[in-house]
């Protein structure tokens, strides 16, 4: 599948750098995958849509069919880091699941074998190596962190711009890195904005080393799996949000979608051109079509001419439904598992489980404690 | 016992208040003990000392002699709060047990009934509740805790001024209040300085209840007892501390205490008077032999009228040494019972942690997760 630039991407140098090591990283994990374990994750505040599938699912399938380990971790009690009403977790939780597993990622408990989904809340040791991690970063360096100050500001936003920032959300990069940490993973894939939170892994993991190092390293620095996906915006040029009301669910009907996109801000220029910079809302319906259908936008835009608005809206719909078909069906098939999915996170829960307690093991044993 | 006033502990308006409704609570232990919790523990940094025993061991002691039941948290994941080496942790837990139970504390499993004592790390629950609780607080309210701030500065002096707060000193009111609020416990004994912790803890069970709220309470809020205890200076007249070479350990021999002690700051006048403002070393030292032998400071000025420095370190010597010996003799026999000692914190967190697995499960319950 092509992958257009998108000017909603700013390059800056760190940027630039994490790329190109990224690059090398997909080399390396094509000549031997085994060397590799993921860790990856989402919070359940509701069903993924379609930028988490082209953003980050379709990237984590991809890597375990390459023969990568990943491991998913379904974040239940990071819900409440940036709302104060965590809406109906169990629900998310399951929503999220059967995302997963419907975008194509196959549990299996062997190592180097399926993929491990787990809840948070499931597996204790994570949560308590949480806390000594706690120690090894300052106020400032929490404080200053751009993505939990991004984060921050869109919660406010969306609270009418009166929420505080949250013990919880000030220190949500030190649990990330104790989900990676934990679970031994030294391979994270990432957008952009969450190469700060990666960047705590990796300082946390190098402070343990140089603070209660004992020659035999104990915990990994994880690497940062940059995505080159482009960013893409919901229908009403927004950026597009589980709760926005702007995201296409990969549980949506195709009604729903057809529905969705026909609201969908455009502009009144009959004639379809791919300009992100002088026309955004056109140019990421054309960039969502051209990733689902395998086309380029500049190909898609010049076979519409002057169809309009309706006419692109109808090709963008052809194309996402016609995409998310084998994984609506796969999901709908699932949905009636329901002994299925919680096989799933059982053994998901035990392997991680198994994990986070050995990580927990030998953190104790180094500082001293257990 | 005598608790005589002194002038390095300023009485503002909230201390006033916490020590009025301190009176009245303990009124409500002595007419019903069985109604309290108490919780309550110590950071295993070094072995306890005189500072500790007549500040709070005493008093935990006491309690549970009502028939208070005491929860002692040994806080051995909180050690690296504040320093990088946390040192020798379990040399340092043994010693914290072996001080607490030679001070009289007796353990027992069984409710109402004897004291429960438990390790930080051996309950796993406790912090996987420190996680929800986070988002309970914001970031300024984690920022300003004045206690924090303290104990921030405290810390940068002892590494010269250049020590950042970690997040986990940052996070520390709210690990506390963990500790409390996963056992039950509804009050805390605590000095002034702690009173701010305190605060945190109920702040966060009242936002639990508002938030999360079913009508039954999930948290309860605890509530301070402040003791009326004057604050004990060192042997150089600085803060008592485990680490400062100037406090007195409960498990020092009679000549080790005869040692520092001649060795403490006083001034050249010879004749000894009891004036806290004008002489305040020679008064901590009046108010220490006070204090273990049962007599005020004024009259034991008066006993040592012209005898100088070295009659006055005489008299503190004997009266120290003389309310030290039962204690003392008790851990020498406790010290050989390895088996004992085993067992006591085993039985602590099994009890503790059962205690932490039920506040647990109700409150991810009330979150609807889990």
């Amino acid at each position: 599948m092509p992958t257009p630039s998108t000017p909603s991407h700013p390059s800056t140098a760190p940027v630039r750098a994490a790329l190109r090591r990224s690059a090398e990283l997909e080399e390396q994990v094509r000549a031997d995958p085994r060397r590799f374990r993921v860790v990856t994750g989402d919070r359940p505040t509701g069903p993924l849509h379609l930028g988490h599938l082209l953003g980050t699912l379709a990237n984590r399938v991809r890597l375990q069919r390459d023969g990568v380990e990943v491991f998913v971790v379904i974040a239940d009690l990071q819900v409440a880091t940036d709302r104060d009403d965590p809406g109906d977790v169990r629900a998310a939780v399951r929503d999220v699941l059967l995302d997963n597993l419907a975008a194509g990622l196959e549990p299996g408990p062997a190592p180097g074998g399926g993929a491990v989904v787990f809840v948070h809340s499931a597996v204790p040791a994570l949560h308590r190596l949480f806390v000594p991690l706690l120690g090894l970063v300052t106020e400032a360096e929490l404080r200053r962190n751009p993505t939990v100050r991004a984060e921050a500001a869109a919660a406010s936003a969306r609270a009418g711009g009166r929420r505080a920032v949250s013990g919880l959300l000030l220190t949500y990069p030190v649990h990330q890195a104790a989900d990676v940490l934990s679970c031994g993973g030294n391979l994270v894939p990432v957008g952009q904005d969450q190469l700060p939170h990666l960047e705590t892994a990796r300082l946390v993991a190098r402070r343990f080393e140089e603070r209660y190092g004992t020659g035999r390293p104990v915990l990994t620095a994880p690497e940062a799996l940059l995505s080159p996906a482009p960013l893409l915006l919901g229908t009403d040029g927004r950026k597009m949000s589980k709760s926005g009301g702007n995201a296409i669910a990969l549980r949506a009907g195709e009604d729903e979608t057809a529905r969705l996109l026909r609201s969908a801000r455009t502009d009144g220029q009959r004639r379809i051109t791919y300009e992100p910079d002088r026309r955004p809302e056109v140019a990421n319906l054309l960039l969502t079509a051209a990733l689902c259908s395998g086309s380029t936008p500049e190909a898609l835009a010049e076979q519409i001419g002057d169809g309009g608005a309706s006419r692109l809206k109808a090709v963008v719909t052809e194309a996402v439904n016609e995409h998310l078909r084998p994984l609506r069906r796969r999901r709908r098939d699932l949905e009636r598992a329901d002994d299925h999915l919680r096989a799933v996170l059982a053994a998901g829960a035990e392997r991680a489980g198994a994990e986070a307690d050995r990580t927990l093991r030998r953190v104790l044993d180094a500082m001293g404690l257990g």
